[in-house]
């Protein structure tokens, strides 16, 4: 529970709605900035303004997935302008005040370290990013099924990397009847694939599994499938590259050789904005109350010693 | 193999040509009758006039899964008009000669009837329409992750029927991570149910499925997703119906009430015509194949006795 505490959220998209809902369930208050065009309605909410004051009284400020641009500028999908954060609003919190978002930017960081805040970057945390990897994994199989003339059961696929995402990803063709190939570069990686019943190759023969793929997910931030390795698949194999920007794929040389090859963007506030917004919502409750715990047992201690 | 055999192909749509396909690659050589405008080539295969001669050289006569009205119409996706057959080109096959289409009509049946042709109507073979599910359940989960907001892993979804396509979409949506109940209406069905770690209601206990449903499913074609059923689920539980139409649901009382309720068309053409052609192009070949084994048969008993 988040009783007596007061956050202030400051833009976002479907997802903070429901991380708003999830934390006033839990018995908090909380102040919206940037909200205006939201349908939904909270309890114990209320629309602020971008004052000092309202930061003064914040036990956590809470940013999108996004984070803050290095200008300031924070993107809001319920409002007809982003809102433009400054120093003096993070001069004005408390120091040991939680800054929640999914990433951080260069200024974002120094902000908060400058005035000893508490920035927690919720993407970069395992157990958010593993959960993520569900909706990311059922996105990307959704545009599989789009994107293609075939059905995934009985498709040849080929999962490259083994990550977070790329071991999701992996689960849930197999489970769908696809025959699954991944793509990995340690060993230790490669034993593990195969002992879920999946075929592995290491990365360094990346085009001995592609002759005959049907359909490639890429998951590495690195160029991975190269001109050579798209060169040895079918010309109809269909590539998705599900990486971070500008993904592991040479698309230039997929278009001038006829391949279809999808860059997708951020899947979960896209598929799942409220599964998404659940993830981030529970993790962050979590950190907050356990805050609180951690606060309370220090004192405990203090007292006894 | 289909060495020596003749076919003609009355339109159709992107499955025909996975059909043509396949038949010309295992020997067959055909005449394509509505198909001048489409962009792939096939070996030993001509563009047709619809001429009673080419009928008379037919072993077998091929219609599109929809099969023929009963005005003589068959649609094609490859050329501007739709072809028209009469009786005078049933009358001109041999008798014998095999007519492969999806699904009959009375007309064609009768003609079939009257000429002696060998009609075989592949939607109705349970072999066909067990695999053509496959591609079903993927579409139906293709658009279960288009239309809600959250993930399938994870979600309360009722299958609602637990034949050729609710079994298959059962078993996939269990794969995928959701929690799967089904309803059914027989005793050894719902054992089945249970033994494949669902959970199985009785259809007359449909509504005790209900009460926190994110996604429904209908399989069966007659109205199981009564008003009362609907007023039973939560008012954002999405209903896709991938019942033959008109569907199993009420829609009228759905859209009142403010529900999302999705009709599916024929998902197997739209999400995975390839396979969809595979499917079809498969059985055909065995059964004009096998067919000419058992002459064979014959004419060897025939010998002998």
């Amino acid at each position: 529970m988040l009783t007596g505490k007061h956050l202030v959220f400051v833009g976002g998209d479907a997802r903070q709605l429901e991380v708003i809902a999830y934390v006033t369930e839990n018995d908090a208050s909380a102040t919206l900035i940037g909200f205006t065009q939201a349908k939904r309605t909270f309890a114990d909410t209320q629309l602020g303004e971008l004052a000092e004051n309202v930061f003064a009284a914040a036990d956590a400020l809470v940013l999108p997935v996004a984070g803050m641009e290095n200008d300031g500028r924070v993107d809001t999908q319920f409002d007809a302008d982003p809102i433009m954060l400054t120093e003096a609003h993070f001069q004005a919190m408390r120091p040991g005040t939680f800054v929640f978002t999914g990433i951080a930017r260069r200024v974002l960081t120094e902000w908060c370290e400058r005035y000893s805040l508490n920035l927690v970057k919720l993407m970069e945390l395992d157990e958010v990013a593993i959960l993520n990897s569900i909706p990311t994994a059922e996105g990307a199989i959704a545009i599989a099924m789009q994107e293609t003339e075939i059905t995934l059961h009985g498709a040849n696929v080929v999962v490259v990397g083994f990550g977070r995402c790329g071991q999701t990803l992996a689960h849930k063709l197999r489970a769908m009847g696809a025959n699954v190939r991944v793509c990995a570069r340690y060993q230790p990686e490669l034993a593990r694939i195969r002992e879920q019943s999946m075929a592995p190759f290491a990365m360094k023969d990346i085009d001995h599994a592609m002759h005959d793929a049907d359909i490639v997910f890429n998951t590495v931030p690195a160029p991975v499938l190269s001109a050579a390795v798209l060169r040895s698949m079918p010309r109809d194999a269909v590539i998705i590259d599900i990486a971070s920007k500008p993904g592991g794929t040479d698309f230039r040389y997929a278009e001038r050789r006829g391949m279809k090859a999808i860059l997708t963007p951020s899947l979960p506030g896209l598929v799942a904005p409220k599964t998404a917004g659940r993830i981030i919502a529970v993790s962050l409750t979590r950190i907050l109350a356990n805050a609180d715990e951690e606060e309370a047992q220090h004192e405990e201690e203090d007292l006894w010693t």
